[in-house]
């Protein structure tokens, strides 16, 4: 199969169009696409525009491109529609039977990304946990955990800082994270600032060949990275998580979405917003 | 309208079902929705237990559901679109068109969020770049602004942080931030480390009203958040936008999505993935 040139287009952002396409190309494994988003669609003089992209697309390669589209404007759409390519938009495929179901009309307006306005309390609740995580990374500064959701414990480089931000930048989740090491495996404890909030816990773990080698690559040399010490830290912090009855997952073959996702769903925390 | 129950079922983490329904209800305003998702739908007994939850909601509140899937098993999308729910299915929609016009079979796997495995590359760029923003924010620690896709400059709080994260774990985009100070407002110049990169700045700047709110809720006490500070700090760093010929955007009214797509439109940066 050739390579294919896919467009995203929206009136907005266009990360809806760009998840929504992304997420049916992946079903075609073998095929090559080269991506072109084009975002702020919002006027007709830009959806012809978009369309000439398409048309010019189209002429020099051959082949007709991909268009995942996410135009709310009836009068958008209809123009880039008209462009030669496969049009695929995702109002015009669910807004009907939605208006249907809930009769009432669909407001037809440039949705402001997923209502995340600069003022939104989803917004605000969005930059308040991202704030959140990045003052709790790694134990560091104050340790404000009576605010946490839910607080990652295990090694470092088992996955807690960028999942944290995640489910704070996605989810709006309050997440913190701890790391352990030699103090919490010596003395079997839990620092005191922890242990008050052992509900809260929730256990990383990782495979000791996959750790050593992103420890390497993170270029962390001597000890730190040695299969000896990786192995070590791994079986402690497991021990500690049995020891405290911590739930604890192991990271090695997920994503970090996949990892906030289980997190979420073994808690049963809830989701302050979907974006 | 009455309350409505909405599912978000999936056989992976979720997150694109989510987009794709928050992105339709956010056209219906007026409507009051409980959101519920399901993640890991992946098995005949699962998308039983998910079918059994929709049909106790539909009893329980005499109005049926709302189930917004991306399941891309034909069996179990079958045993969910059988309870009794509105069933909007994403790959049900697509994935025929799609296969149509590349002439090829889809592979009907469970794909892995959006082709994001622990140990793909764009899972890769994704933690780097992350890592990135967070050892060159602020512009503390070392300024490696040679690896820099962008830089972001601006007062403190104008927004510059949380959008280096989301381009970084949205996009891959290597984005390193940098306060603009007393320091550079008393000496008019912008510091050697930021000057050798001239090419790569971009700015932020955001009403003074909403700034010092924003400082204000952030505690910042003292002479940090006064109208005459905020004025002065905004008045300047806009000054050497202009003398350095930084493009600069008002991020007064954007959400961090829309300021993220903005820079990428205005610079022409290639996105080295879409999540």
């Amino acid at each position: 199969m050739d390579q294919r040139t896919v467009f995203f287009i929206s009136d907005q952002t266009g990360v809806t169009a760009e998840t929504f396409g992304q997420s049916l190309l992946t079903q075609f494994d073998g095929a090559k696409f080269r991506r072109v988003t084009i975002p702020f669609v919002s006027s007709r003089v830009k959806a012809e525009e978009a369309a000439r992209k398409i048309n010019l697309s189209s002429e020099v390669e051959g082949k007709r491109p991909i268009v995942f589209s996410t135009l709310v404007h009836d009068d958008l759409r209809e123009i880039v529609s008209r462009a030669d390519g496969l049009f695929l938009d995702f109002f015009d495929a669910f807004l009907g039977p939605l208006e249907r179901e809930l009769e009432v009309q669909s407001s037809h307006t440039t949705g402001r990304a997923h209502g995340m306005t600069a003022n939104s309390d989803a917004y605000q609740v969005r930059i308040e946990a991202t704030n959140y995580a990045l003052t709790n990374d790694d134990g560091a500064h104050v340790r404000d955990y009576g605010k946490a959701d839910v607080i990652l414990v295990g090694v470092s480089r088992s996955g807690k800082t960028p999942t944290c931000l995640y489910m704070a930048m996605q989810y709006g989740v309050f997440a913190a994270n701890y790391p352990l090491t030699e103090e919490e495996f010596e003395s079997g404890k839990l620092p005191a600032a922890l242990d008050a909030h052992r509900d809260k816990l929730f256990g990383l773990t990782i495979n000791a060949r996959r750790l050593q080698q992103i420890r390497r690559e993170r270029m962390d040399s001597g000890r730190y990275s040695t299969a000896q010490q990786v192995g070590f830290e791994l079986r402690e912090a497991e021990k500690l998580f049995r020891k405290f009855g911590i739930t604890f997952i192991d990271t090695t073959e997920m994503s970090v979405e996949e990892i906030a996702s289980t997190i979420l769903e073994h808690t049963g925390l809830e989701r302050r917003f979907r974006p």
